[in-house]
């Protein structure tokens, strides 16, 4: 029996992102099985717009079928999970998308929860996708920097959004709302005392499970 | 004051199609504003799955760019509304999908609409469209040819799918849901004895609406 | 064929908003169609209350069925759309609201629109109308002028209620929730950057449309 | 201190109805306090359009305004509930429409509950009076006879079409869809072993609570 | 024929709730019919957490099974309904929880009502009962006391909780929370001018509704 | 660092049952982590109604208790997920209710789902649980054998289920109703070429991946 792989694509061409995409995927996988991450070359450094997520599309596109054969799943590591549906189309493997994945097990995590989102424009086409996977009646609001603290370390701007949305919307889990936010998870979990979920990870629960679902049902 | 123009966009590749698009448009138009409407050449034939949608998007977004300042607005008449999102995004001029505004004014004018669509396996796609417009409420069914009538000529298919919308599942209103059925609804309309209503036309109705209110604002 | 003609009804009793409203009109119109506007003179001056709308009812219904033989369409001219159901069940030909018809195309040209109604008290009333045509989950807020400006100018008033709505609520579209509000839209699309739909002008892009259609029917 | 007074209003001016719902409510109130049941002479003998119920407005304002100070809350007899905004609006008495009242109570007592309406015309004005009050989530569906039992007794097409609810849609409970069914609830609900809800016996329970409610409040 | 008789289920074991309850209980009925209140000796002396709702289920059936043959009907007397479903399903007689009979009448009276909360923590529990009863549209906030107000005198938080539901959130109508608020209904009513509903009364008035709809059954 | 270990409680006390749960987990942790499976001595043999699932709370309870200092998470193993709100809050470990777990994977999945249930009595608290999670919209339907196929093999009766929901509701994926299905899942999906979830290995997958998680945190 060969080795599980998961091929996880960053949809834009920012390496650092990817690399930080990696080290949290490496660290959850833990050598149970094999995870790739790739980039985009030819796609934006940062994915914001849908014009954006269209300009990924061949990238993704490509790596999925160039893929298919060595890898067993596929996670679309960016939190507006561009492509998602057309590449669900193209494969019969598994594809999550960490936006879904995150606000979906939030959805089971507490009552509500809120999306920590990198800019306050990003808000309409985030609540789109809320609506899209039908969490609006669980969502208890996205948020994004306060005005003044754009500048502040991330942490720092993160940590006070989703303070504001415990404090005044009933959040009771928080969800990262950005692929470039992995790894802040657990920081921000300790100083708030409520669920903050990473994307890749919350994919990578769901799409490593998935696949060994699938191995023991080829054993039986 | 120049003449008003309105870029008529075919996603598809099919010349046939587009010509079908162009003579309902200038049938609708009389002469009052200019439409003019271009296929996609490198698209796909027939726009059916997410991964068609995709493949439409840069000869899309190409026409939008290069008719900016010639054109006053977009309409997309492919009844899936491919990457209308994305085409709103990149210019300020109104770009109308037929999809969404054939439903929505079918939302005004009855208790409850349904979508005549091709085929059956378009239907979750179609049902999604719904459910991001909004418009869950006020569908009745998205219906497609019965099994046995697949090869019935057109009109006589379709007028069979929306006789039972009407019949079974309450439907008070018939949308075409896909730009190929363009020239149908009013040989429909005369025999249901309901309206009947072509996306091509309820996204110039809207468009050319929109520029006239738009004229109107210049001059005073 | 005869000239194409719509009937604009002001439920109300108050000549200066019919003229106001036949204004706005006729700048729309542009001698395209024919476009007449009747108030309503046993009517109250002002409608605010389901009881005002209950006693515009006898003059709407006999204006409709008066004119019927010469008028292709008609339009409500209120922005609660008072009697509307039951001027749609007297007569075959198309009847549109302002309100409907308003926040049906607010609801096309961005994920959520406010509307900027005169007066607290009618905000209640708003809603519910707005859940009644299904729009809830597009609906930002309506808005009233603040405490302290409702004796402010027009202008004044809704432009601030306007821009609370767009800094707090997050609508990106607004919505003038009065036919007295008519002829304001573009002075406040000006400042505010943002469009501002005036329902009077929304109806008539839709009843003239229809009717174009029609007439493309009866040609065909 | 006073005998306490309902006044029922039969919005038509159908004496044989008024006499109907005269019984079941003096039935219901076995002398407990007094209700007086009063048709609406200028108003159509059946209530079934939208026009329908703008006819009955100025007749059902009247008894409001001329029983007030004698009578401590309103009934309106008829399933659509016509012109319950406005009349709520014009007095500070309680008025209950018998359609919110069934409807609401029926929500409470089983998961789903279906509305036997008198023809498949009114189906989708009685599912838009469900919407209205936010019932549509817990409707199981609008039954009317079926085809071909149009002409048989009352209880007979009514108990089949009740049948059918329960079988096929997943009804738990049934509610008479208009005042003139008002007597069959017990016969119906003992055949059926399902409650089956009289609109003016839930509305009188709702009012008469109400006014015993006042009451104690005024003795505090 | 025997008189009738109801039972209300205080869940808690707190004997001034259970007294406070009875008082309401009886000055409503004045012995129109008897009520008998019982507390639950076994049970928490609050009910707050799902936990205590689960403790408070073995004491509420055996008062359920044993008062079966003496009792006509049964009222829960907690706001959060503690196993409303499971006392439905062991008895035939009618069983009413003052959470959904209050939230239920008050989506009747207004457009959209508050429920007062005993406290901040027990809100999210709330919503979540507004969203199983379907009533989620109608809500227009759960409201606990103001920070700092905590230790106020009852009357005076709750009244100040509930003017800023009025206020803020546009509430029509209020709802007292939690059985303890019993025969604080009037007092804030009057200094509101707006509905204020006790859940013990309005169980109270659809279960004696019910029953003597049931013995007119039986009489007839 | 000790080895990870789950409970997974099945509420009834059934213990044919409990060693089929048994068998499914070992197979799907495959030694990765520890796996311990409890029936309920106390409890019903079957979960059936609201009263065996109050029936069953005290077990649970102590359950999650006793083991809360050497397991790692818990697992209700019954697919109504009795007192899953109870054991949340009694506990700070994860709580994972395999018929929230399916469900919501099963959204994931596909446009809609349908619930393979026992028998049709159960079908309403199915739809209950499944407005609970605000899963409706994607919900397809909750299908029961057929009548006359009760006494089929299970495999057969829920494989007929499944093809009728796949071929006349529109779902995508079939999930399975009750805990003492497990195990049928693969040979079921193997039949219809579609995604057939078991919810012992999805709240599985739930809790083992939020375990990981968890671990790689305290590692950090």
């Amino acid at each position: 029996m060969n080795r599980m792989k998961i091929l996880i694509i960053n949809p834009n061409s920012d390496e650092g992102m990817t690399q930080q995409i990696r080290e949290t995927a490496e660290m959850f996988a833990s050598g149970q099985y094999e995870v790739e991450c790739r980039g985009n070359p030819d796609a934006p450094r940062f994915i914001e717009t849908y014009e954006d997520q269209v300009r990924t599309a061949p990238g993704m596109m490509s790596l999925v079928r160039e893929n298919e054969d060595t890898c067993n799943a596929f996670i679309v590591a960016c939190h507006c999970d561009p492509n998602l549906d057309a590449l669900k189309e193209i494969t019969e493997r598994p594809v999550i998308g960490i936006g879904q994945a995150s606000m979906s097990i939030a959805a089971m995590l507490g009552h509500r929860f809120s999306v920590v989102s990198t800019s306050a424009h990003s808000i309409p086409n985030k609540e789109a996708l809320v609506h899209k996977y039908h969490l609006s009646g669980q969502l208890a609001s996205v948020r994004a920097p306060s005005p003044g603290m754009e500048s502040a370390p991330d942490e720092e701007k993160y940590l006070d959004a989703a303070r504001r949305a415990l404090a005044e919307d009933g959040a009771e889990v928080i969800v990262l709302g950005c692929a470039g936010m992995t790894g802040l998870d657990k920081r921000l979990q300790a100083q708030l005392g409520t669920p903050v979920l990473d994307g890749v990870v919350c994919a990578l629960i769901l799409a490593s499970g998935l696949l060994f679902w699938g191995r023991t049902m080829k054993s039986s």
